[in-house]
């Protein structure tokens, strides 16, 4: 195993930092690395906003539901999917034509760029020894969220990201077995099947051992329970509200 | 500047490969280092599809619009949000449960978790000593595509990416200035519109240069002339057709 799937291999989703900055140049090198992840036509249809301000960040720490790193990480990265500095070049360049913006093929398009592009930021901040969480909390109030953080419109916060020094040691989760997420020439049923069966086995040993015994459901006992809980509802209406996915 | 974010900055699309295969062994490294990827409370809802059967690329090479590369190289993996296998667990643990698998919150989270993961496997390849590009172009044919890898209800393809040993020596393509992606505490409208400014010109140069004179235009009057252009149209009703972003 080379270096770099090494690092790969060794990420763990960090929640408790050390009270020391990410540099400038920290955070230059992270964004530098994101803007080289692959985008769509060269669209780079997304923003990231740092977030060092401590009100900000509290605030931004409630609205993701009370995670308090939000809060106490150094530098919280936003990460918007971004079509209103895209759709400000056709009010250039072709003032009253018809703008495909608020097509659901964009809105793809913008949230798949901003996604490649924080996975790139994610790995350059771990290759600094700087530690990660994604927060997909910030969607639970996003129109406040976009609201403090000022999004015009045809811009959405898809995530955020805390970094900073990592002041935790944090196991690794097993995931599905590879025959769960790799198929070949076509999707087998019976082998997604078969590897959740297999999974299950694995998560209850890990999570019985973890807890002593207090909680010993499987993972597709979990997803059955997290699946048929109302969450977020209210997203559609905002996207709507922003101009994306109209059509 | 470390090796990893080395590897990162040095990415390029690569669309010419040579005639050797990639190996069951590397797959299974880039496949291992995509499932380290963050995933939202552990859903892990993706699959990707290697594709190696000769004619089944040749297929997908026409469906995307008649990109030859994608049956030149020697694995073509079609990267798929997948709900399908979480709806599965609700069937198993909650039988008759009103399931939230439509929302579009969990379209959301499926499309990330999906790109998440393949950006992962981007950067393995490449350290690997493999060139990628990601193939935007199977949403062209999205439901014909679905149909040839046998895609169940609530899983769709999001993109492709092909995968091989490097056959062409591709340069960098300038991205937008820092300021342009880089926004602090706030969005800055009038900062990103200088970033675009700046990038116009970096763009006008680069273009200029390197088509000899043939082609000037700005990166925003490309950028304005491609987002009036109707593109994927169907996609919103195959996602609905298919279960996705009911509501």
């Amino acid at each position: 195993m080379n270096d770099t799937i090494a690092l790969l291999m060794n990420h763990r989703s960090v929640r408790k930092f050390k009270q020391e900055p990410v540099t400038e140049d920290q955070l230059a090198q992270i964004i530098g690395a994101a803007q080289m992840a692959s985008t769509s036509s060269n669209v780079q249809a997304y923003t990231a906003i740092a977030v060092t301000d401590e009100e900000l960040k509290r605030q931004l720490a409630e609205l993701a539901g009370g995670q308090a790193y939000v809060a106490e990480c150094p530098v919280f990265l936003v990460w918007c999917a971004d079509l209103y500095r895209l759709q400000q070049t056709v009010e250039w360049h072709q003032p009253g034509a018809q703008s495909q913006v608020s097509s659901t093929e964009n809105y793809a398009v913008a949230t798949i760029d901003a996604a490649l592009a924080a996975q790139n930021a994610a790995i350059a901040a771990e290759s600094l020894g700087l530690g990660i969480v994604y927060i997909g909390g910030i969607r639970s109030n996003i129109a406040q969220v976009s609201e403090l953080l000022g999004l015009p419109e045809l811009v959405y916060p898809v995530f955020g990201m805390c970094i900073g020094v990592p002041d935790q040691e944090v196991g690794s989760k097993p995931r599905l077995p590879l025959s769960g997420v790799l198929h070949m020439n076509g999707y087998d049923r019976e082998q997604s099947k078969e590897a959740v069966k297999l999974y299950d086995q694995t998560m209850v040993q890990y999570i019985t051992e973890r807890t002593g015994g207090q909680r010993t459901a499987s993972w597709s006992e979990n997803m059955a329970a997290r699946l048929i809980k109302p969450t977020r509802l209210e997203l559609k209406e905002y996207l709507h509200s922003k101009g994306f996915m109209k059509f």
